[in-house]
């Protein structure tokens, strides 16, 4: 069933309009008495079917409130640095799908592209396209916020409440497992670096702020592939992607 | 450095020949004395450097041997059912770098892509050889094998030896670390549906063969995207990716 989020509350009726109701109704060309998952600003869901048209906009009837809950138990930030190409559009989707809070697409000094002020608004806006329409396949009842593309050095100056960490490659750290069992917070943020890795420099400064350089195994992993698995393995270890609850 | 895989053993001179030949020298233009990876059929690992050019082949001579632990601890084979479109081509790549052993093509009732024996052999060889490419660049030392495209029936009678397990949508399974934490197995085998998922009687074939049905969490994971995360926990948990060895 199609989900869509509301910014309001659930009530009887609702209204939907926007890009949402444009899809609905010339795209899926959906017709009275479809069904639809509203979710609303509370993360509230509710079954709700089609009770009538506008021009340019709708109106579903709540049928039942559903209870689920398909949020993880903990909150995990992707940091992100900047890969080649279209990559990121795919760590977006993956990430929302693992069950990611927020992403902050981050510049860090081995970032191969560049982007301008309007194309780095461009491509927020694209990214958070892109979370939002995961959130909606894969059932999340919150919509992960793609943050602007941010330098590395203020990303660090932000990280307070978290508990962080980075995969250093090569270096003879700690096991992800054993930082994870040690650290019981609700919020992590894992920082993955682009193609080319961090400076030297970079890792001290991510050390001096706290982050906490961790192995991932012996294999070189590719900067998506190292979020994916990071993501995968923190919230499966406290919970979530059946890890069993601590 | 470029990795080299080697049918023979190390030698203290040894011939390279055919794609990678061709590759070293027309693509990367490589010049005497430059370095290269050798990886031989026994997983051993040398530094060699090009000292001779032929028309169609290059020589190398063995520098030094390396000791290298790239390979997890355990055995896992990806039944990986067939997706849509190139999803097959991405699956692979990241299979490979998460330290699978081999991978499985399987056709269930939900495949809406359909091969004839062709083209299976065609995928097959595509896939093959994107397995090699990625298991050279993540730094491995073995070439794990795409075998070929196989029927559900035929996957299940031959899974004896590997603690099975697959992702089943909705069901209130077992989670995937219950599962894991009562297998000492050295082989695993993960079956991983396609996008339409298996249908109640592939379910129950499966679970007559001994496939567990584990959880994966509540939210709606892609097929691609269940792949990597059950092979990134199954490794992980069983010592790899940054777990602790058991």
């Amino acid at each position: 069933m199609r989900r869509i989020f509301i910014k309001d509350l659930l009530a009887e009726e609702m209204t939907i309009a926007g890009t949402d109701a444009h899809h609905i109704m010339h795209v899926l060309r959906a017709k009275l008495g479809q069904k639809l998952i509203v979710v609303d600003a509370a993360q509230q869901i509710a079954e709700t079917e089609i009770c009538a048209f506008g021009t340019d906009h709708l109106t579903v009837k709540c049928l039942r409130r559903i209870e689920a809950a398909t949020e993880a138990p903990i909150e995990v930030t992707l940091l992100q640095c900047l890969p080649k190409g279209d990559k990121m559009d795919f760590i977006v989707q993956k990430a929302v799908e693992l069950g990611v809070s927020q992403i902050v697409p981050v510049v860090s000094a081995n970032c191969v592209v560049k982007y301008d002020a309007a194309k780095r608004l461009a491509r927020q806006k694209k990214w958070q396209k892109i979370a939002e329409e995961a959130a909606k396949q894969c059932g999340r009842t919150i919509q992960p916020a793609v943050l602007a593309v941010t330098n590395l050095k203020e990303v660090l100056e932000n990280l307070e409440g978290s508990a962080s960490f980075m995969c250093y490659e090569g270096a003879a750290d700690e096991p992800l497992q054993d930082f994870l069992a040690k650290k019981q917070a609700k919020c992590f943020a894992v920082l993955i670096g682009p193609e080319g890795g961090f400076t030297p420099a970079e890792v001290a400064l991510c050390q001096q702020h706290g982050v906490q350089t961790v192995t991932m195994g012996p294999r070189i992993l590719r900067t998506e592939t190292a979020s994916l698995v990071a993501l995968s393995i923190v919230l499966y270890e406290k919970g979530d992607l059946g890890g069993r609850s601590k």
